[in-house]
This record gives C-alpha cells, sequence and structure tokens, in this order.
C-alpha cells in the first residue's frame, strides 16, 4: 500500500509517501516540504499548497492518505493555519477521490515509537531506522509527514476506509 | 459589481450573490445556506461545500468574493470547522481566479450597520433593508453572508485586490 502523509502547515506543510505492508518495513517513495511565504496574501498560499498536493498524488499515486489532526487548543498563534493548510490537505485527497484518514500527534508517535510521548528528535530518529535512511529526513518538518505515512500503512487503516466509502456510495 | 459573500461553516455556511455599486443599494442576485450532516466524514463535508461553492461561482458568475474571518479566540468548540469551511471557500476563489477578500465580523457590522457590535437581528434587519427585501432572509443564517457581500461592494475592495494581484502578476 502506497501512502500520502501530510503534516499540515501554511509556512511549512510536511508532505511523504511511503510504500509498505503492515507490520513490515516500509520503503521511503519521496518527501518534501512545501513551503509559503508569509507575508503572500492567504488565497495564494492555499491555492500554491494545494496545486503541489495535487502534483504529488499525479505523480506519485498513492492509494490514500494520512493527515494529522488538528487541535484548537494547541499553539493558538498558528492554529488557523494549520487548520486551514489541513482542509486544504483532506480537501485535495477528497478530490482525488483518495480515503483520508486522520491522526492525532499521539497515535502517529505510539504507532511508530510505541510511545505516544516521544519527542522530535525520537519521531525523526525512528523514522530513519523505520525506512532504513542513512541520515535523517532534512528538513526535519518531514519527519512528522513520513511518521504519519507509516502509521498509516501499518495501521491498515486505507482498507477500512475504501470498504467504508464502498459501502456509503451503494 | 457582483459579489459572493461566505459566512464559513462546516454544517452550515451561508453563501450569497450580490451585486452593486459602492454608495448604492444592492440588489440580491442569490442566498442559500450549504449544509452538511456532522455525522458525515470530514473529507465528504469539504467536499461538498468545495463542489457547492464551485456551482454557485459558475452559475451567478461573481467578480470577487469575501469570506468572513475566523479567529481562533472564538468559540473554540466550533472554530475548526469554521476555519476548514473557510479554508475551502478561500481556495475555491482562488481556484477560479477570483479576488477574496476577508472581514472581521465587526468591520462587516459596522459598514453595513455603523455600529460594530451590532447583534444578530439587526444585522438581518439591516440587510433586508438594504437589500429591499419584503421578508427578512430565511435561513437567517444567510443574513451574515449577504452582510458581507454588501459590506465588499461598499468597501469597493475588489478593485484594490484585482490592482495588487496585477502588481504581483508583473
Amino acid at each position: 500500500m502506497r501512502v500520502l502523509g501530510v503534516d499540515p502547515g501554511l509556512t511549512r506543510c510536511g508532505v511523504a509517501v511511503v510504500e509498505g505492508q503492515p507490520g513490515r518495513p516500509c520503503r521511503l517513495v519521496h518527501y518534501e516540504v512545501v513551503t509559503s511565504d508569509p507575508d503572500m496574501d492567504l488565497p495564494l498560499r492555499l491555492l500554491g499548497l494545494d496545486e503541489r498536493l495535487a502534483e504529488v498524488m499525479q505523480e506519485f499515486r498513492p492509494e490514500a492518505v494520512a493527515v494529522e489532526r488538528v487541535f484548537s487548543q494547541h499553539n493558538v498563534r498558528t492554529v488557523m493555519g494549520t487548520a486551514q493548510a489541513g482542509a486544504v490537505a483532506i480537501l485535495a485527497a477528497a478530490r482525488a477521490g483518495l480515503p483520508v484518514q486522520l491522526y492525532t500527534p499521539s497515535e502517529v508517535k505510539a504507532a511508530i515509537s510505541g510511545n505516544g510521548n516521544a519527542d522530535k528528535a525520537q519521531v525523526t530518529a525512528m523514522v530513519t531506522r523505520l525506512l532504513r535512511l542513512e541520515v535523517a529526513p532534512r528538513p526535519a518538518d518531514a519527519a512528522d509527514a513520513l511518521a504519519l505515512a507509516i502509521c498509516h500503512v501499518w495501521r491498515g487503516g486505507a482498507r477500512e476506509r475504501i470498504s467504508a466509502a464502498l459501502r456509503r456510495a451503494r
């Protein structure tokens, strides 16, 4: 199963594609950080992210998308941008007909490290080891997106989502 | 100038189109409330809103879009859905190549009633009077979207935004 992970952010949005099977090591397909200039107008920032996500889905053909769930109580200063970027990612996936699953940061950390309170350095180290990379992903923002994608592969969530979508379509 | 106003909400999103000139009465073109079922999956809810907004823009051909600015400090319980619906509206406008302007609720209230603290009933009454409607808009959720659109016509904001977009494109 090939999964696109998105760690939403308006200024820096982590995007990663991995491939694998539940319970087995994953293979890195792609990662990047989509950035936008905070001085740019919001519509153009959202449009830039939308267009890049559509290109990534077009190029790497994921079968499912995992997006970090944004909570309103965290980091009030940036939460609106994060929520907006998350909505763009969820919508882009829905428009491409892909099943979307949201995960909280602690679900992702627990899935890949066994510890829902793992810190950023631990997540980066686990991602590097799990994907058998020679060096840690750079920029570090990409590590959370990679962790999301691995989490979704291992949770096998896409199957449930596809089944649910089929049930709804019937 | 024909303006689409959007009062973002995930469960109920006010959508309105009015036409007019700064300083003159506006004419009602269209209004509706786009609803989605809170029990539905978020991707499908965002997709439904996106598709309906695209249809409205296609059908009524606004030249600019005014969206209510969402603040993280207001109504924490629903703010995430509001932010996500707002992002969908802003992105839909940007994808259609339309200039987007964000207004705070008090800017809108001040523009149409002279009072930035006007309550919902006052806004509805002003909108009804300004558009010379025989009855108040129903459902009431549409009144804020109508107020946004009128505010944008009167502020003549679209011209500035088009100029700014042209400056950026050069």
